[in-house]
């Protein structure tokens, strides 16, 4: 319930674009951080309409994300962190852009197309020493932390079997709204639609809650809409480094599914199984017991799950919350950077530039096993 | 999306509140106006405390609410409309002093305790031409929206049976934290702890979904855990003008629910329901067909659940999204009332006072009835 | 799995008839007793028809229930119990025939009409020695009696709040189909058609879980299709001698609704859910605790659950299984009273007549308070 | 409800069997046929034990399968059917003894442990013109029934995806009760525990379901509990021959999940949801509409799914049910076979012997791909 005294700049999130939207609500909820500068589209009229919408300066409007990266590193109250939330291509260019400037970057996910480019922003944010992170935003549901501290503490015993599927209908029939228009082409989306756009998120958040380390995989993409040239839906079979087994099934063609996303762990001690339809609920069975649900916002969870919740328990939190949560976190390693001499990044509980590369590589071993027959491939 | 050009201050919300910090993230999470003035506390260091968290000017930090209302309404800059978010007995006096210097007044649920308050408000309001919007959450969410519209179309026929329930638990043993104590405490709750808590809400979603009015009612209130001196669990069986029948439940007693609004609606032609569970869903019955799983963000609603809904179908919004639509449907009558010689506040879809004083009226009727042996009683 | 070596006859359940089919089944499924004689029709020619595709001998189809009473009891190879399965005004003189021959009789729900009739058969049944059950079929489900274990053992604490509801839609319209037919029809039903035909199973249902004598009412029952000389739908206001409240729903128009009994049980230290809808769950939350799913033919519930159980959890036992567990438990009984000179009915876990005679009792009340402005009676 | 004029027997159902008892009680449901003959264990003692209590004359209770082939056989009043419900590696002699005196045949999935032994019995079972019905319990679900015709009907257009899943927990820790230590035990239930037992009935509801034909899988079959020698886990992904994906998961170590079918098929048109949990539900969407959730027992489902069906909408049916509606398809079969020259069986709808000889291959698939480290293989 802080002053926001941290100060943030955003590119993308213009007119039609759904995700910038909602990273800039997730920011306010908390009071995280506050918006004073964008570069929002490609059009400047539409930046300065946006911004001035907003409440920004016009003078804090850019045209394009170099000048902007360029005068606030140059300015005494420049930006604490840039948001970026345009299409996957641009991701690389601009975050450069930023991070060699020294300014802190939070990126949308896939964080580039390309695992070389991934590889290329970590030496430059090691390099230049700033904060990178990713919105991963599954992982900042306060249940997703519960099940992560409950595999932690050994409540699951040695895991032994992950599932984790997220289906959507929204590309089930030819559509060619904006969001649509740029996730399903290779320019701009990169080398997947389905497992980039929604196969990341089960990569990131089964990684995030287990630790589990994907060792080899074999993965079947298909195009199942006429006329499409990258995947609408995907499965995956995953063989863990500690022999955990796994499946992943993402699809943008499930029709009667919505954002879906479902994991569940199991272990020799018992299992989890979280669903985004009732992302406040956590269902939690030992060996031999009935299972219990868990749900937000009781005394009886770990502090990460209280932490990361705002109001009693059967009072639905939702994405927002979620992605407020991925903010909050992340603001709290800058702020403690801007304090401090230095911080351990691990101490902060946000998605690091690390998963983001290691989702890239996902993405890319997918395709690349999908080309090859399905065959199965080394994930190193 | 627009800049936030309307200014609001604050009445409670101080340090261990609940919903105060609610009204703000709701306010946030839309941009619907800035924060600028504020008393938040008796206790005036809190309120310095807490306004400067919140980035606010200190000559508008004030140390009493009456002194608020007469600084506010003097200045140029003075805020568009006060938040009441205190104890339910304060509400009446705060609310007259806003009012009196015609500022606009959003306040919590239930308006006042007695209906002879409400009344005054009401006709202090009218006076004074200024809006007054009640905070009754739960109208507020798209699907229920959505249960309004089909049933002022007719989808359900003529109406019969309604059954509103809200269990809750987290009063089913003594508790002492701040929440529990003023709402169990007759002299800052009034008459009723969960009738006017909880009850409240069931009344008035029902009101504002279907459109009946009550005529005749019995209720049984209990006061289960000992030492309480107001209802934890109470029951009413009623009977509408039109002819329907309903059944309402609230208890703060009923281990293993949260929150549980859950409203049943039965008609003729059809049925619906809504659990506060899961409220981007809401079950629609045609007689003789197949229950449908109506989900918000989807092209077969209609207008007004489209309009108070952010994100697509499947990313789960909640209780912060549900109180934002109040708060940005209040705000657009504020705006107008700016802007234009005189507005019909029918036109904008928020909780008006009317409501509030049925509100109160109804936790009146509910506990004449359970103090005469629960019979049954006229509603007018 | 043992040999059937009961005999019994049926009186009804001749074509068109839902439930004495039902009946014939659920014995069978268990092998609990042989059908050897029936007057299943008030149509001889239908009795035979039936009879010989069931495998009976001619001479045990009778054209009337008094010939068969009479006849059966002559018999050295006579039946050891009837089961009557006619519409509600017929159970009287029937089972009278019957017990006045000292034979046995299982009765469908309500027992009788009027209170006066069930307080006959009870005296006829005590001075004839005859054994009385009635097919109060929800009692026979596996998870109702682990909810009145972990009640009895007291697991929920001291009880403070009952919840009783079944909805259903089958006569949301008007409808003249034989099953509706007798049971709109005064003349058939008796004085109810809702409360009688589904309200009397939340009665029983709550009365075997919990043990709760109610000791005051007030029903209002509603009939919403126009045209009807009976409720269609009903609700009850209830306090049971022990300090605890309670409310029923019964409802027939309920559209988007079958069958769906449902009871919640609350108490000082836990809560109990069980819903028709899904009867092989028990929902049982402790006091800060999560809700626990408990389910059928596991290891961690009572003797009762599982001796009434037949196969591995998962696998979905129904509404058959339940009114084989009615059967198989008032066979057991009657064997146990062929075998040794008196027994002690308690002893064995089916409905008795003091049960039908108390749901009779239920019905009459319902329909007294409704009748006189809903007003609040006392249940004595 | 017609007289069982059909005779069959029981080689298999001892004590301690949990399925043999399940296919009796699932006959006497219906009244399908009357038990007359049994060799029910290999312990003659037992057989006379349980074929007495059963009420089974004494010189029909056989010492062995193959003296009750032969001597039923030459009985004028001979069974009409064998039923066969032995552990997996006794399938094929006790089949193959009854199939060469010419009596039809219902048995046990998998039908054989090997493949070549199945392709045997089929040869056999054409020479011998004799009926061979397979107990693959999940297609005689009335709503399993209703997904079929749906998909026939093409109301979800072309198929694109299928998801198949049996989780189960019951061999999660180390068991040594009658049922797993055959089931675990090479010599008695061939190459595969999990894929064997319930992988398999993954595979024959999808196939009843869709129709579509496997044309490659890549397998990964799992031992987690230490000691085991065969999986208790696999994952399998699926090309079918129309262009269809598919995944499939069984499991039998999946804490908190109990004989979980679940079967989701996806189209370009609609799509369609299945769960064992709740089998008289089927969740249908149809493209850019809510989802309907169809239930059993009304008058909307296709005349399948009617007449597979015995009690009102609202009152579970369950596993029995299912059994008896496979019993009563392939009995009247066997009816219709002894009063005409010749039938066509693809008339009745019962798993027939080339369903079973599939449903060993698909075990032999993926056993071998699993050894040959997951690879793809063709399934032909």
């Amino acid at each position: 319930m802080k002053n926001n005294c941290l100060k943030y700049g955003m590119v993308g999130g213009g007119p039609g674009a759904f995700i910038g939207d909602v990273h800039r609500r997730a920011i306010r909820l908390d009071n995280t951080a506050r918006l004073v500068a964008g570069s929002f589209s490609q059009d400047y009229d539409k930046t300065l309409s946006i911004g001035r919408d907003l409440g920004l300066d016009e003078d804090r409007l850019y045209d394009n994300f170099q000048e902007m990266a360029k005068q606030e590193a140059s300015r005494d109250d420049g930006i604490d962190f840039v948001s970026i939330t345009t299409p996957n291509n641009t991701h690389y260019p601009i975050a450069k852009s930023f991070l060699e400037q020294g300014i802190n970057v939070l990126c949308d996910k896939p964080v580039t197309t390309t695992l070389a480019e991934a590889k290329e922003l970590k030496e430059l944010a090691d390099r230049t020493d700033t904060l990178f992170g990713v919105s991963y935003t599954f992982s900042g549901y306060p249940m997703v932390k519960e099940a992560r501290r409950l595999i932690k503490e050994g409540e699951l015993g040695e895991l032994r079997m992950i599932m984790g599927e997220y289906p959507d209908e929204w590309l089930a029939a030819p559509a060619d709204n904006k969001q649509a228009a740029w996730r399903t082409n290779p320019d701009q989306a990169g080398i997947s639609t389905c497992i980039a756009d929604i196969g990341s998120h089960i990569e990131n958040t089964v990684s995030y809650m287990t630790g589990c380390e994907i060792s080899r995989l074999s993965a079947n993409l298909d195009i199942f809409v006429e006329g499409r040239k990258l995947d609408d839906n995907g499965g995956v079979m995953i063989k863990y480094n500690n022999g955990v087994s796994g499946m992943y099934w993402a699809s943008q063609i499930a029709i009667g599914n919505e954002n879906g996303l479902k994991l569940r762990i199991f272990g020799s001690k018992g299992s989890l199984e979280w669903h985004h339809k009732n992302p406040n609920l956590l269902k939690f069975t030992k060996l031999n017991e009935a299972p219990r649900m868990l749900s937000r916002g009781h005394e009886y969870l770990g502090d990460e799950a209280q932490e990361n919740s705002r109001i009693p328990a059967g009072h639905p939190e939702g994405f927002f919350e979620a992605f407020a949560n991925i903010y909050s976190n992340f603001a709290a390693a800058v702020q403690a950077k801007k304090e401090k001499d230095s911080i351990d990044p691990s101490d902060f509980d946000y998605p690091k530039l690390e998963e983001g590369l290691r989702g890239v590589k996902f993405i890319e071993k997918c395709v690349e096993s999908s080309k090859n027959d399905s065959k199965w491939i080394d994930f190193k």
